[in-house]
């Protein structure tokens, strides 16, 4: 079971700042999607925390955007408020629904790691 | 409101990983303290998700621990399962329960950002 986190890699953000997005990507998520699929979000989070976060460009957060909608997987969006290193409303990173291997797209194979 | 995550920066970790483990830090903390608390975790996470990311050596971070031990601040503590970048057990980062600014103790104003 891994959860895989993209931060986006068109701004120049700073590790902490990186850091923070992710921290923000993944507890929205558990709180957007959490209560719907609970079983999942217990076993992922007291057994298994595996988090991938890879970076990719905008443009390719916008398609993988549009995939995983398609695909009907759940992900959650973080926008910036702007007070720091980057303009308001950047997207700065997306947290994807934790899946197991099985369960994982091919297409994510494609992604580097941060 | 904000949430203060500090990174242990004796260990040498990639962007990605220090963002991980941020993810885990702040998510960890949420499934361990926010039913205790729900108000205040409610209020955090739809409203005001504020997250400070610093760095300090792992001598300073057990520091911190005692004092916020001592001090009554709940706070999580992550350590990796040692599959990637660094040993088994390694104190990877910790989350300190989110604060309003004038709940902060005056000494978490020494720590630099990462």
């Amino acid at each position: 079971m891994k959860q895989y986190i993209i931060i986006n890699k068109d701004l120049e953000m700073s590790p902490g700042k990186i850091a923070g997005q992710a921290a923000h990507a993944s507890v929205g998520f558990t709180y957007s999607y959490g209560d719907e699929d609970l079983a999942v979000f217990d076993w992922f989070n007291y057994h298994a925390q595996r988090k991938i976060v890879v970076g990719l460009t905008e443009e390719k957060i916008r398609n993988a955007m549009f995939k995983l909608t398609e695909e009907k997987i759940p992900f959650y969006v973080v926008r910036d408020t702007g007070k720091t290193e980057v303009e308001a409303n950047s997207l700065t990173a997306i947290a994807i629904r934790p899946m197991s291997n099985e369960n994982t797209p091919k297409w994510f194979a494609r992604w580097r790691l941060l």
